[in-house]
């Protein structure tokens, strides 16, 4: 199955047209005819199947057939995560959380924070990328960039923060997740400030270590969220 | 600390000379100076300290005050996985699950391989980067590409292969794991042929899955070593 994105295609959408740059794509490299059957989402759980009725390289046209609506998952993972000096890791981080199925991304503006602007439009189009890659009907909100204080005081149960200094910490893989919603906060490469690991304690967010090793960034936001998604599994009766 | 790396560099070393590009960077860009200490791995658990006698740009010189032996980890992950056809995807995988810490990795050559010759030197070389930069003592074993059906005829217990073809199989997260020594087979992009998923079950390799999700190879290497890693530590006094 090949999957389209359309931001804006709803339950109610009873015909679809692709643009330009889509039918080009459905023309000539997937070599689509009319008859055929393609499937749409918006990212927001929806599966909209719909038969090819006009295929040219500036216009194609697909009636609806069948719709199918996802429900969101049981399991919310919130990764909220300072973005690396290096873009290119931050991206290949949105792809792979994006894969893994997590509900929303927070890039956090720290104290040692390198990176201090990001492009949320460019995280958004690899996050569709990767939707559609892997076969899913939603992908991950992502928020603007949000100042760590400010994240602090709105996040809720359970939350976690993880941080490489010598203080009393869990391990992430055997803490109770006490909820379905789980946010994770991880920091920028010099680590979060002791002020900020105070802050977040005082602000019942549980300070939890990923393990011994000293993991980069990106590396230690995929593997908290795969952490917490590899506990759910375990509780869950698949 | 910094971790610098010498392949030839052994306990019985009393002085460690820096080659010229080392030297270099040394001075140019750590800014190091005489007295200061350095410290020196051979990727197999040798942690070389030592005081620096000489610097300049052309040749260093190092003096040995303490040699620390690190033991290899109890728990040993061995991945055996497909390489990408997209080679960066490869080299990303490299450098993540060695911050991992997974004692080695065999290149599989499958039915369904697009990519069928590697760069094995390539491999080490990030392999050796990452170890540095998470300041590890050991480098995993990078093996040659090796053919599924002879890989399959060595490997031991506990052996699992991850499949998505619709077939009974266990959550790896649920899976008894039965030993210290876990090897994971990770098939390509097409994933493993129908008659290595047999043939695998027929040498006692359990077929697992890791959940509903549809992962990129390179994803699902990871993800699989770091399943083992979290069951690992669910059972340690950590």
């Amino acid at each position: 199955m090949i999957l389209f994105f359309d931001l804006n295609i709803s339950e109610k959408t009873e015909q679809f047209i692709f643009n330009r740059d889509e039918s080009k794509h459905l023309v000539k490299v997937l070599r689509k005819k009319i008859d055929e059957t393609i499937t749409v989402t918006n990212g927001r759980g929806l599966e909209w199947k719909g038969v090819l009725i006009e295929v040219n390289v500036q216009k194609s046209i697909a009636n609806c057939t069948a719709v199918i609506i996802h429900k969101p998952q049981k399991n919310k993972i919130h990764l909220a995560i300072a973005p690396t000096k290096n873009n290119n890791r931050m991206e290949w981080l949105i792809e792979k959380v994006t894969e893994l199925g997590i509900s929303s991304i927070t890039p956090l503006l720290c104290d040692h924070s390198e990176r201090r602007v990001i492009k949320k439009e460019r995280f958004e189009k690899i996050a569709i990328a990767a939707m559609k890659q892997s076969l899913q009907f939603f992908i991950p909100q992502i928020n603007d960039l949000t100042n760590f204080n400010a994240f602090i005081k709105v996040t809720k149960n359970s939350s976690f923060i993880a941080h490489c200094k010598n203080k009393s910490k869990e391990l992430l893989s055997k803490s109770d997740l006490d909820s379905n919603n789980v946010t994770l906060l991880i920091g920028p490469e010099g680590d979060f400030s002791l002020r900020e690991i105070e802050l977040a304690i005082n602000n019942k967010i549980k300070p939890i270590s990923l393990g011994n090793q000293r993991f980069r960034t990106e590396t230690a936001g995929l593997l908290a969220c795969h952490t917490v998604f590899v506990k759910q599994l375990q509780k869950s009766n698949l």
